[in-house]
């Protein structure tokens, strides 16, 4: 399995990946599934990628010379002429649309889904930033304020500290931090996803970024990170109050609402 | 959906289901999802289900009357009798296989999986405490001091604060706190899983207990433990050591083993 995730916010976005693929439990290895486009000045570009890895990688071949017609007459779209990000993602969801077209029927025969599921993000000289998430059929949704983050494959570990700490107004750093996190929980809880990270942020406006890194087991920062939030939340946890179980306590009180379950304490009790 | 965990202590066991059933998104209801069997002095017993409400609600049904042959010729082997919860466990299975007899074709025919996924725990006089997982085909696991939960339903989202913060060592008040606060976690990502809790609470070699309550929207201890956690979770977010890109920075030092992605900056560069 995969676990990608990304964020637009107003000071910029935030790219995170794991790398780990497996086909049955004694076939994993490492690939990587961030691909990041620059053309420095004019574009700064992310894909992520989860799902069958040869249709992503198939996906990823075609996107560099992907065309679209011009319905103005002018030069066929790529990624790199698009004028917009919705253009650019409209290549990207042609691209999948071509490798459908080459092996969904055949996959379909050998019992296998043509699934992609695709995060494609960044900017264009003109327009502002744009976050899309593609389907497999080619067609996208694109993040607003309201969700301003999209993950795809392993996602539902890590969801819960990005519902709790993302807007569009957290700052860069902290972005990083809480994907970061969020990657922390999913690498804990599931076996399928793995080291090494790809780690893209990119600054508003910017159209480039040198904010691009591999995170391995040796990287030093995220270390300290995974140590530090393991032992803030054993702090938390423990500052929680404690359940009352008195009559008087909290916790036990009736509700005006619901009344506590009836035991069952006979084969013949009603369980109604 | 559902969320249901159930986890064995050391000290006892704790039991927590949500209530929220739904059939397509415009037919949520709600169904109490927890049944507690008890025969004060001789056994404590709990099952949590999820999956079809059909399918489950039969079983609990049957469960009251199933029996199974006593290879030594003695009484029926039933949950009310049965000297170990191994043989009540048996006999839960045996449940659940009478249901498919009676509905797995007609499911079948419908396009409807047999689907039943049960936790069943408890303590009866003259072993220690046990707990199990029950499949669909009636065959179950049991939890060890290595996997002390079990987990069923919309699992995904409350199993990190599980992996982090339980073990056969936490005392009871703890492990409670922290299945509500994995509760928690699930209800504010997923809108399948819905108030009011049942919760009970076993403390071991005691054969009943008198901490079962139901927790809804109304209960004090539950509103204000999300609070704090909420509050304390980001109080311990804001401390986290902040990503340094500085060359000298920990996040950005190269790797000895894994290099940073290579940006793709025109149509012909290669990708591999």
């Amino acid at each position: 399995m995969t676990y990608c995730v990304a964020v637009k916010l107003q000071a910029g976005m935030v790219f995170l990946s794991d790398s780990r693929t497996h086909a049955g439990i004694d076939q994993i290895s490492t690939f990587r599934k961030m691909i990041v486009y620059e053309n420095p000045g004019d574009r700064f570009m992310v894909l992520l990628s989860a799902g069958n890895l040869s249709i992503s990688q198939s996906i990823r071949e075609l996107l560099q010379t992907e065309q679209l017609h011009d319905p103005e007459g002018g030069e066929p779209i790529t990624i790199w002429n698009a004028r917009s990000m919705f253009d650019a993602a409209r290549v990207l969801g042609s691209a999948v649309r071509h490798v459908y077209e080459r092996d969904g029927e055949a996959l379909r025969r050998s019992g296998i889904e043509f699934n992609a599921s695709l995060i494609f993000g960044g900017q264009i000289r003109g327009e502002g930033m744009r976050l899309f998430q593609v389907y497999s059929p080619g067609n996208f949704i694109e993040a607003t304020a309201e969700t301003p983050f999209f993950q795809i494959g392993e996602s539902k570990y890590g969801k819960p500290v990005l519902d709790r700490l993302l807007t569009p107004e957290t700052p860069l750093a902290e972005a990083t931090k809480c994907l970061l996190i969020s990657m922390d929980s999913t690498l804990k809880s599931n076996l399928s996803v793995g080291l090494p990270l790809d780690l893209a942020v990119y600054e508003v406006d910017r159209f480039s970024s040198d904010q691009v890194v591999c995170i391995d087991e040796h990287n030093a920062y995220f270390h300290a990170l995974r140590g530090a939030w393991s032992a803030k939340l054993r702090e938390a946890f423990d500052q929680l109050p404690a359940p009352e179980w008195s009559i008087a306590g909290e916790l036990a009180a009736p509700s005006p609402r619901h009344r506590a379950l009836r035991k069952i304490t006979h084969p013949r009790d009603r369980l109604i």
